[in-house]
């Protein structure tokens, strides 16, 4: 029976040259894929309190979705800059050329509530780190950091948990 | 209690002056608000075959990874040009100012195909209308399409009506 990675195509030199891109949409398009992936990904935090679901754009939001409507709780989205239309914080983190922001909306989030942070992929960690700081300002407490793919090369594991992180990944490629 | 407009904000002069934007944020952060949410938008479909849902990015990723993890189904992303990896078509429509691309990817929906289109807000209906001739050119046939805010005088399900469309939306916004 296939597993998760099984699943995931690798798309060479997207979006440039070198780099091997590991693409879950064909994960998601698959009904076993998705289903078994979106599971998977809650098992961890059977019997934990959750109180919202944090996804990061874009594709943090198509699994955070399905994962917070599973826990009948509430999803917020960490969008790019300029994408929410009501007051934000924002945090600013490194890319490969240049910076990127992101934004939270600064009331969907209150002190004390429980948060799962979702993405599909855990390669440097600069995101998930952005987003953990936008929870953390508003008073929110990470429970754990749940991704599909990590890419342990990279150092975004590591990264996250010496930021006292709890981390969940379903699967990792080595050579990233 | 509550019904799902009733947790839907509107936030004044977004993105621009004189535009009155319905803000479905709220909406998803409230855990019975999503909850809701999702499962009245599914609720139509009850019995019916669907074989995937394809969401529009980004706010019909939230509400899209729900329905086809609830559904059992695969969940194929609908992106603005040059977001997704592998071999896509696009298909470009008119905005306000100027015009915009989306795209799918050429293997993601198989001749025959049965598909729910997903999306959160159903304006002038130029996005449906480019997400639905995408998946009619690669020979998918929509079943029906979700939104969870109706804006009847954009003209939108009128158009994806005369398109032979089936609609449905949670509730409707006039004066918009």
């Amino acid at each position: 029976m296939k597993t998760v990675s099984d699943y995931i195509r690798t798309i060479v030199d997207f979006p440039h040259e070198g780099i091997m891109f590991r693409d879950v949409t064909t994960l998601f398009a698959d009904p076993r894929g998705f289903r078994i992936a979106v599971d998977q990904m809650l098992h961890p935090y059977a019997g934990l309190e959750i109180d919202k679901v944090v996804g990061l754009e874009a594709r943090g939001f198509i699994l955070g979705g399905a994962i917070a409507h599973q826990l009948s709780v509430g999803f917020v989205p960490i969008r790019k800059k300029g994408k929410l239309p009501g007051a934000t914080i924002s945090e600013a983190y490194t890319l490969e050329y240049g910076e990127a922001i992101v934004e939270v909306h600064d009331d969907a989030i209150k002190a004390g509530e429980k948060i799962l942070l979702v993405d599909d992929l855990l390669a440097t960690g600069g995101t998930a780190e952005a987003g953990i700081k936008l929870v953390e300002r508003l008073g929110g407490e990470i429970v754990s950091c749940a991704f599909v793919i990590d890419l342990p090369d990279l150092g975004g594991r590591a990264r996250l948990e010496a930021m006292g992180m709890d981390v969940h990944a379903l699967c990792a490629f080595d050579g990233d």
